[in-house]
């Protein structure tokens, strides 16, 4: 009853959305720039980087919304270029890349949502963006698509991410999709990750940003690549009510918040297995902590544990290091108590118990590690709370993408 | 007056200490057990990894010294093992190590210091850290040195790490020698670090704790090689008063303080430049932060961001990558306030200012990424606190080395 189920899709499959892509010149051969449009006017939500630092184009976004009350009409993104620690000259650049696209569609400049991912520090081509945003709504007004937007939000990413999520309330079908970016620097706390959702159920702008809040906190917050939390990244959602299901408090909301989760959390696994260099998917659970802050930072921890990830591209059960990494997460830790286990979709082998190690059956072991997805579980022995946390291997190619990056 | 010198040396070079090393047989060809001995008792402190999964050596070394009331005659240490995750029998084997270095030498079981590194979560191999044991003592007692102990107590170390610091107070000369090693695992809080000092000035256990813990802060612990912090890892030091100097709260212990810290700093840098698989020393220094926390903190997320370290090995000069880093330290950060500087010995250049990039002399850049010793300054701007943290770079053989380091 109400189970929200992946189908296949993407933004474009939700009513009343048009998403698409064109090469605008910030990268040499790739489509790189990106607009999601919605017909009507749709409420809307985001999440930032907890970096410090945040680059223009999230200043500008939540300027925006916050001045339209929640409310947008349009997403225009560019890769290649962050427009991170570019000053002043930055946020009006940004203003410009938001003012250009909303003069481009018709409607107010605060009802556009900005990204930007790419080389920090350097500043935006105006250029460039100027002619890519005409480009865009010129297809977008003459029904083209030269390239897909997941195609066009891309920097190191070697697959494109999208999904798709059916769900139904009081009979009526209602979608939510979505299309995501990732790839290096990605880490808790929205680290070079960018995200981009889509529904054509209704919802209030307080509830659509508390329900997209929650929906990351266990998705895109929960999936380290290297432990660099980017300048950049964000999350938002658009919620156009074109499938005349309305989310409000209560029942629907729940049912709602379900779909959300599955649509993030089915993003935020396809960016930890696209990780720069990843051969394999980590899936972390860790249960048995005393509070759901506790399980999240250990989870967190060993997914995030350089040395776990390099054991795993190994296929080395060096277990002890996910045991370090759990203690020092900073979690409420009872040594004795500490039990683990690895399993793939085939078979599971317990590794220790009461903090130590017992006889495994190493080639079973071994099998697991050769899989693409290699789950770890943790059990705290401390309580009744759990997380999940995402990563990847670490292979001699995270290593050669991020020497060469900027040259 | 009173400076203290760095020369050639190491703790041998301490009068009335002993040190020297053996093979036991935990490592296939090289040395793997250490002995450092005080001809006299001496006052003793330790400081301990702040990982919640601390290995046994670590609790019975803190038993031990508490049942002493800091002092202590004997270090005894085994690489190959780190008896960590290894519950109740790794109690009693490390209890074991101890008992049987203190029966061989003719000291109480609580003046013995013992340490172990290498693989977590596998039980000690007693029957030869007791062959180990005799094969040690042996040698003391004749004087032979099978081998020097800065070289048994290393794992993926490629050098030893040995300081000799000389200073005086009122005329009279005093040393304070040192040996330590790193590599993988290295990260604040002691990450498999083991240093262990040795002075012949005296100094009361409970200053010596505080002093040990002072220069800890300030060396050990703002060294980053991978984000891990190990089990098993700890400074000690001993101080036997054979030089005839004592170290009493005032002056003699600013002279003595600033000793210990340059030995420990020099210790410090020696680990990081030996990080597994690094080519370059990265020496990141951060001022004009509000609180010393704040500058220890920023310094620490650069020298450990992989996207730094990536960066120094790929000669790229992406220094986008350390103003993330610095935004996501969690110390509090105007953007619009901070400076970026890099050189080396030879050259400096100013590369962003107020928060953005500025024309940087690239040629001179590519000439300072390209020294096996990297400085980065970063100016927040927004106080006088400082703090200065070193790592290195990240590059193909760090991964090599810790994908097969059990197998």
């Amino acid at each position: 009853m109400n189970k929200p189920v992946l189908i296949e899709g993407s933004v474009d499959d939700v009513r009343g959305f048009t998403s698409l892509g064109v090469h605008a010149g910030l990268k040499r051969a790739k489509p790189d720039m990106a607009l999601i449009v919605s017909d009507v006017e749709a409420t809307a939500a985001a999440v930032y980087t907890k970096n410090a630092i945040k680059a223009a184009p999230l200043l500008v976004t939540k300027k925006n919304l916050a001045h339209s009350g929640g409310k947008a009409r349009v997403v225009v993104v560019n890769a290649g270029c962050a427009n991170a620690c570019t000053g002043a000259k930055g946020m009006q650049d940004a203003e410009a890349m938001a003012g250009m696209t909303a003069a481009a569609i018709g409607v107010d400049p605060s009802q556009v949502i900005v990204a930007s991912t790419g080389v920090i520090g350097q500043p935006l081509p105006m250029e460039k963006i100027g002619k890519g945003i005409g480009a865009l709504t010129l297809a977008f007004r003459s029904g083209a698509k030269p390239a897909k937007a997941e195609d066009a939000i891309l920097t190191t990413d070697t697959t494109t991410k999208h999904v798709l999520v059916e769900s139904s309330w009081k009979g009526k079908k209602f979608r939510i999709g979505g299309i995501a970016k990732g790839s290096g620097m990605i880490h808790p706390n929205m680290g070079t990750m960018l995200g981009f959702l889509a529904t054509d159920a209704a919802v209030a702008p307080e509830l659509l940003r508390s329900l997209l809040l929650e929906a990351t906190e266990a998705s895109f917050n929960m999936v380290s690549v290297d432990g660099d939390t980017s300048t950049n990244d964000m999350a938002t959602v658009m919620a156009n009510g074109a499938s005349g299901v309305e989310v409000t408090a209560g029942a629907s909301e729940t049912v709602f918040a379900e779909a959300l989760g599955l649509a993030c959390v089915t993003l935020a696994k396809k960016i930890a297995r696209d990780g720069e260099g990843a051969n394999a998917l980590i899936e972390v659970t860790v249960k048995g902590a005393s509070t759901e802050k506790d399980a999240r930072k250990a989870a967190l921890a060993v997914a995030g544990s350089n040395l776990v990830k390099a054991a795993v591209f190994g296929k080395d059960p060096n277990w002890g290091r996910i045991i370090a990494a759990v203690g020092y997460s900073g979690a409420k830790v009872k040594p004795e108590k500490v039990a683990l286990y690895m399993e793939n979709g085939v078979g599971r082998v317990k590794i220790a118990n009461n903090g130590a190690g017992i006889p495994a059956d190493q080639s079973l072991l071994k099998k697991i590690l050769m899989s693409d997805e290699v789950k770890i579980e943790v059990d705290l022995g401390s309580g009744r709370s759990s997380a999940r946390a995402w990563g990847c291997d670490l292979s001699y190619d995270y290593v050669k993408i991020n020497a060469k990056y900027t040259t």
